[in-house]
């Protein structure tokens, strides 16, 4: 019905107020980077989408405190410079930051490489400022670390997709700019293998380890074939690849024999002839810049369908042997270009069309796999959706998947606090 | 009316289903350690307490995962030896560790020495079951780090104080144990010197920094009096004195260097003299136990009355300027007894009697003073309750303190949960 761009929190509540008393649904949205149509209207031409670029000010950092103050519509890159240029770091890193924005990555409770180290952005997020489905403003921006007077609200609304409030500013935790900083490639054989690296850098020095990425061979060949310079003179012949990145604040200690001694415990010297280790920014941004191309690199092989899960790390290696064969027997060729999260168990489990045959059929085939891949991933005791949320495209999982409490409570909740349904309606909780 | 011990998540079910039934009102209760009156009943004799101790069983722990699945009813100590044994540290720190069990850790979403580097135990829990007030049992033991399908349940039911339903059981994350330590107590003039060490060790090891606790002269001098055996021949001659915890799970570097580093730039070599640094774990229990004994020495002095409050860092100094003289007018001679995690801006300013004088005089003016140093806390942006929580005592502050449109989201979240009003009623949310 309508595209409205508030330019502060009143102007919002003034919309909210507006909409609710007439019964017109509303829909938040930030930078268009949710991959689950959270942002996106239904199709009736009956919603009002509320955006919130126009309120991107960042409205005090904090150094004492270690905080950021921001308005919802500030795209998270704008932010990572800000406090960047005052020596502190906004660990929240995600492929999109050029154009995401503050409040989506709340609402959707965004993850991204560093949460192994800093956790979710939930773990992040200090204090927040939301309109309410009736348009009254609930405000908590204290930012203090430590509050136990009643409950924690600000919870309720990071990663419920907007479907209950609308947020307009939020205190975010920082942290100090890394000032020693490790990328290391190392090639692994198998997952248990990646496992054991992970075990013996957690034991030496857990607290700096900051991203721990898996890379299949396939998902690693498709960079070089379609970015090639990218992938430059790497070795690119074992099974899987793993992206370690360490960092830390202070520059005392040496990360690299550190980092060589757990290479040598888990892997074993001889076997770690081929890893890659990058030891200034430059250098390891070349590294970085492979994982990040993969995504592209899949969309230009040509159609894929694509799952974002997690599992417990010790039930990968038997999920993914389990899962190919199934998967060669419904659907011939299909080539799975697994990377993701390794240390998080959280991995994007993407499907490749079969080079030969039509991709039309393939795409067909979505519903089939999906199921196949989402009921092997609850019966391992996983997640089908790790960070992207729900939005409309995994309702029907929601539906099918989730306990009847666990569907109730959410219902309660949703109705407890938009109890006309205009915030965001047909997102997040399936139809009942 | 009756006190239940329930064995078993079903019993746990079973006895809530009737009472619901019955309309009788449930006090769950944990160790007897809350300082709020949480998990106490009213003087009706019309309520049952829901009494977990029973329900102590460790269920597993997963060394891959890294997380412990523990009943509620198990005590925090008993949970840490176990995990400790297999190499692996729950980093929850509390003096009540003996008596305290993990349910009412939870509920109240306890804080302690550790939050600085691991967070309050909100961040270390993974997963809940909980009974809830009709005797449905809500679950997601799942214990994944990402999880984004659907709202995030369980942050409703941490820190809510037992009023929307039982924790029964936990999934709650370990870290590598720490193999690496160093303890310190540095004398400090004044606050700001204190945060100038906090900020060089931020700088210089951030991530290694495990405690920051400030301890006052008088706080001090009354551990000296009451437990000498304690103090022993430690320097007692500077307004402050902190208490430095930094560890680390490798052995690789050198704490002591840059910590000496950190002192040296933020407090100058000169000064830095007095420094007590405890490089083992029975040097490094002796400075905590300085720390630890503070709460004890305080009852032994006299009748005190207590606040735990936390400011934004940056405000404590001028807060402490300002109420100071403030409290000598209301209350001559009345003598603070100020300690707690200064890294995390929450206090435990508590009051001592004066000397000389009634000590019932002076417990008689706990609301008065108490008025006066929650305003000053409120006024500096900080809050009433930074970890113990509102229980019964503080159910007025809530009502005083808090704006019409918190209370009426946490009425809204009560009611959507507990419509009967059967689960710990006349906690937490104040009488309207």
């Amino acid at each position: 019905m309508a595209v409205v761009l508030p330019g502060s929190t009143a102007e919002v509540a003034a919309v909210v107020q507006y909409a609710h008393a007439q019964g017109i649904a509303m829909v938040p949205q930030g930078g268009h980077t949710g991959l689950c149509g959270g942002a996106v209207p239904d199709a009736s031409g009956r919603q009002i989408i509320l955006n919130l670029r126009r309120m991107r000010d960042i409205l005090s950092i904090d150094t004492l405190e270690g905080t950021v103050t921001v308005q919802a519509g500030c795209r998270l890159a704008d932010l990572q410079q800000a406090v960047e240029a005052k020596g502190w770091y906004f660990p929240l890193s995600l492929a999109s930051a050029g154009e995401c924005q503050i409040g989506g990555n709340l609402a959707t409770n965004a993850g991204g490489h560093n949460v192994l180290r800093y956790g979710n952005v939930r773990e992040l997020c200090r204090g927040l400022e939301v309109v309410l489905a009736d348009g009254r403003v609930w405000s908590d921006l204290s930012g203090l670390p430590k509050n136990n007077s009643g409950y924690d609200l600000k919870q309720l609304f990071i990663g419920s997709e907007g479907t209950l409030g609308v947020i307009t500013t939020a205190v975010l935790r920082l942290v100090r700019q890394p000032r020693q900083q490790l990328v290391a490639l190392v090639p692994v054989p198998d997952i248990a293998t990646a496992l054991r690296l992970f075990g013996a850098i957690n034991d030496e020095m857990g607290e700096a380890l900051t991203a721990f990425e898996l890379m299949s061979d396939f998902s690693m060949m498709l960079v070089a074939r379609h970015f090639p310079e990218v992938v430059a003179s790497l070795p690119l012949n074992s099974a899987w690849s793993v992206l370690v990145e360490l960092s830390r604040p202070g520059t005392a200690e040496d990360l690299l024999s550190s980092f060589s001694g757990a290479l040598d415990r888990s892997i074993g010297r001889t076997e770690m002839n081929d890893a890659v280790v990058a030891r200034d920014l430059v250098q390891g941004s070349r590294l970085w810049a492979i994982r990040n191309a993969i995504p592209d690199a899949q969309r230009r092989e040509g159609p894929s369908i694509k799952h974002d899960i997690s599992l417990p790390r010790g039930q990968i290696a038997g999920f993914i042997s389990e899962l190919y064969p199934l998967l060669q027997d419904r659907c011939s060729g299909v080539r799975p270009c697994v990377f993701g999260h390794l240390g998080d168990g959280n991995l994007h489990f993407n499907l490749s069309a079969p080079s030969a045959g039509e991709a039309q059929d393939f795409v067909l085939q979505r519903e089939r796999l999906e199921r196949l891949v989402h009921d092997r991933v609850v019966a391992h005791g996983g997640s089908f959706s790790a960070e992207h949320g729900i939005g409309q495209l995994k309702r029907n999982e929601m539906a099918r998947y989730k306990d009847e409490v666990t569907l109730d409570l959410m219902q309660r909740i949703k109705y407890a606090l938009d109890p006309d349904n205009v915030m965001n309606p047909g997102k997040v909780l399936p139809d009942r």
